[in-house]
């Protein structure tokens, strides 16, 4: 096979666009649902562009061409496009939108397809746009007509989720969500968003790698019917027989239809449904309520038995990644282990557990150097292997029915040298000082992000990235609203799952993050905050590299904590593991 | 002399409602120049009501009338108040616009004094009162007609304040917030808060206790040049010659005429200008800039000369602070010393400085129980006497023609508890904790304001103030923009200086505040954030109570913040004392 020819293919849109009396046209790497995996019939930016990153933006005029990625993509966007077709802006300071400012003349038309964009999105986009004399226009999306060999959508059935996972009925949930659309002032609501549908109906799916989503849009009327947007193959007469009358599944090209015959006012939010279904709700004229989907809210509170469930979840994959330690530890020293076997084994031990359902992300293995790159991805090309002095950060996690994983260990090679340590040490402070945090009801994820950082801040370090992100039940390792982050205006609420993830990195030299997944409860009433306190359950057991921590400038609470966690380490994975991997963790768990 | 009858004033107040076609009439307790200290001319509320508290606002209708206060007056309202004439509100939860919305019918007129709410004050409350159908009228201020006996306005000098302290030229200041005028769009601004008109002219004056300012407007041209709307009679020849040809003063009644003569848009600050003034700017019709007032953030920033002065001015009252401390040691073992004596003492020991202009505000000595009512103010009614097993916090503060200090301690009167030292260490805690903070620029006080809570949130406990405040330079004790608030959004920048005021209030038993004023600096470049992180420099050198401190629960790194400040306090302040105050200072900086 001859590598593909992406000047041609640009040529081609550039024809369609020509067709259409476009001046340029934009392609999103998302698909018609968000989320962050796409299956591969709808990887248009890497058919048309070569970039196979999973966020980015092209813009096509006709006689150039850019691709806008943010700083995880900014070296590898540059080394798979060429450069003679596409510019590379990187995000936030170089903008699709202002580079076409620059690229056209006022009056253009720049085309879009407004299923893959948010009406938040386009908002947004407009504003730039218009404010630069440029005109934005719903358009057929172009790549799909040019795209020869175009893959298979997905088309893995949907399968039902059991309430012995779930905690609570499909019909609980649909009228409960029922009601909140009714209270909100709207007849109907859309959702746009899979984890919501698959939520909402207790069903997941293999529609795309890492997250088990049915592709899918809803429209949950306020009588507690609803009705499914979806590929009809994907649903067995048994699941549609089990989803009941009141659900009603039809092809997405209904959806159109459906939205007109709506009765009433409809419940919209703007940041997850397509600008395409805003449109044809504007058209209908009923009346939108432009709020948040309701799913995303009540999805995001474990009900006791996802909470029960995350636990063993948590502790099944701590023990297989404390096996993968057990393993690392007895294997680095021969330096003949690469980052890639490091996965691989990994990915074994996991699928040890017996219950292993699918990584919930692509590991990031990653070691010396190579931990300073946030978002690093091994590959044949930047793999290497690990020698005695490097410090290998190691962050994962695993999709099993009873809950999603994500954990990330830091461990040294060898001997650690006196920087290596004093680096961990701080950055085992701030995991340990959030971790064991209380604060007052009301709090968001922004009032508690500085603990995390406040003693590397001391040494006038910090990290790029948020302290935390929320986590889905079986479904997305990355999902929302709750994090920790200057950027989080969320209110943390008892239920809601989080990671407690800070780090540090030296470009070029080595890269630390410590991460434990944890959930919001209530803190026992003590002091005169009364039941107004809350505090976090840590879910993730597995040891912490102790080599690394200087226990002198640890405080003496700060050191209780360590020993307790490792002491339930010992107490909770020991029992799953055995022979050399328990007397492993063992030694491991050692008080310091 | 026979004590006021407020029914009677109530009922003169209704005459002149019903000869203005009013339903009811809004009584703030502020003057035309915000601030929270008002001269007795201006105290409108008190005289109507006999409330005597800093903040409030009453509402009166024709046949009854209510006072809004807030938590901090809730009790001292109902004392002072006749429960037969006034219901006392306590807001938030009780509000004037909802009081007036139930009693009132639809389409009743709601009378205000535009001189006494700023823009934005009224923008809230239309938006409130309209809701409910009612509608807010500018009138003359009816209580001024009514009020026989009116103390005269203020009528002290202005006197000019010297640029060795001041740091900038009054020319110099005039040029820099010209050109931001310029910048912002306007032709002039309108200056309507009297710290802002006593920064840039480098004047000061007597008009109200406790802030050193003169009550004036200003206009302030693009071109440079001011006009000041004063009492003429306060500006001495000499200081009319000192501020030269480019500063008119002109009579406060011409305001509403150099309104009608300005040429372009005007920049008024909605926050700070009253209603009376936008009314007038709008009918001239030249535009509004309504941007903030640009000398508030330009005077939050201390220059070198004012830093240093404030320097001065801290260790000097460190210095008095140390020498009061040291009396109250030997003095309240005897069970004879009351809190209204330890205000006199503290005074006496303030004033020996020589340099004494005025207290910074009122003296809060609050003893055992009355400790736990933030605002406390002892008087011959609630004055305590001094135990053994008492609490004593005592929050006080001086004006010195180099700066303003505000300083807070609390000691053990003999020997304190367990639970007492338990409480205090946790404060102590925060105090260390933020002080010794780092932190990356473009933190705002939201940001750092839990890392002073942290160590009290993990036993459950919690203090209902802000963590700090901005601080005036020989002007207010409390004057932002920037705070150390969980409601404040404003960056922290170098030159900053702000309190540091953690707490803990035990209702019925003790209560514990530990402050210091600090100033924001830049961080030494050290980590990956390099030159990126500020910190605080401590401005405030006095001793804390180590009988009150629990060494065990401090963490190293604390233990050796603290017996460092108690070093430099010892080395600072040491050499400002003699004899047996000296001879204490030693024994309370011992390491611990």
């Amino acid at each position: 096979m001859s590598p593909p020819d992406f000047s041609r293919r640009l040529t081609a849109l550039r024809e369609e666009m020509r067709r259409e009396g476009l001046d340029a046209f934009l392609v999103p790497a998302g698909n018609r649902f968000g989320g962050e995996f796409v299956a591969p019939s709808d990887q248009r930016l890497a058919w048309l562009s070569g970039f196979t990153g999973s966020a980015g933006e092209i813009a096509a005029t006709m006689d150039s061409a850019a691709v806008c990625v943010d700083s995880r993509y900014s070296v590898q966007a540059r080394q798979q496009v060429d450069a003679a077709a596409f510019r590379v802006l990187d995000a936030p300071a170089g903008s699709v939108e202002g580079w076409l400012a620059e690229s056209l003349p006022g009056g253009a038309a720049i085309g879009f397809d407004p299923w893959l964009y948010t009406r938040s999105q386009i908002g947004k986009k407009r504003n730039a746009l218009e404010a630069a004399g440029l005109s934005l226009r719903t358009a057929e999306n172009l790549v799909d007509r040019i795209w020869t060999g175009r893959p298979e959508a997905p088309s893995q059935p949907a399968v039902s989720y059991p309430v012995s996972f779930a905690g609570e009925s499909r019909e609980s949930k649909l009228e409960t969500m029922a009601r909140r659309i009714g209270s909100a002032g709207a007849d109907a609501a859309l959702l746009a968003r899979p984890e919501s549908v698959a939520w909402l109906l207790n069903i997941r799916g293999s529609d795309v790698p890492r997250i088990p989503i049915i592709q899918a849009y809803a429209i949950l009327h306020a009588s507690g019917r609803a009705e499914l947007f979806a590929d009809q193959r994907k649903f067995s007469a048994e699941l549609a027989a089990e989803l009941g009358s009141g659900v009603r599944v039809r092809p997405i090209g209904e959806l159109g239809q459906a939205l007109r015959s709506l009765g009433g006012p409809a419940l919209a939010d703007p940041e997850t449904v397509p600008e395409w279904i805003f449109r044809r709700l504007e058209e209908v004229g009923n009346g939108i309520v432009p709020v948040r989907d309701p799913c995303i809210a009540a999805k995001a509170i474990r009900n006791s038995v996802e909470a029960s469930g995350a636990r063993s979840a948590q502790l099944r994959d701590g023990a297989a990644v404390a096996r993968f330690l057990a393993w690392l530890h007895a294997e680095a020293a021969s330096s003949r282990t690469t980052e890639l076997d490091a996965i691989s084994k990994l990915e074994e031990c996991r699928r040890g557990t017996g219950k292993l359902m699918d990584l919930s992300f692509d590991t990031i293995a990653a070691s010396g150097p190579n931990g300073a790159v946030v978002h690093y991805r091994a590959d044949a090309s930047s793999n290497r292997t690990l020698r005695p002095g490097d410090l290998f950060l190691v962050d994962s996690g695993g999709q099993y029915l009873d809950g999603t994983t994500d954990i990330t260990r830091t461990v040294a090679i060898g001997e650690p040298s006196d920087e290596h340590r004093k680096c961990y040490t701080r950055v085992m402070m701030g995991l340990i000082d959030l971790s064991r945090a209380n604060w007052p009801r009301g709090c968001v994820g922004r009032d508690l992000d500085p603990i995390a950082r406040y003693h590397l801040w001391l040494e006038g370090r910090d990290y790029g990235h948020g302290t935390g992100h929320g986590v889905g039940h079986y479904l997305g390792v990355h999902e929302g609203p709750q994090r920790i982050s200057r950027n989080s205006e969320e209110t943390l609420l008892p239920g809601m799952m989080v990671s407690i993830e800070p780090g540090y990195y030296r470009e070029g030299e080595f890269g630390i993050r410590l991460e434990n997944l944890v959930i919001v409860e209530q803190a026992p009433p003590n002091g005169n905050a009364g039941s107004g306190m809350l505090r976090f359950e840590t879910l993730t057991y597995a040891p912490f590299d102790a080599t690394l921590i200087d226990a002198e400038e640890l405080s003496g609470s700060q050191k209780s904590w360590l020993n307790r966690y490792h002491a339930d380490v010992l107490a909770k994975v020991g029992p799953l593991l055995d022979g050399p991997d328990a007397a492993w963790l063992e030694r491991a768990c050692t008080p310091i």
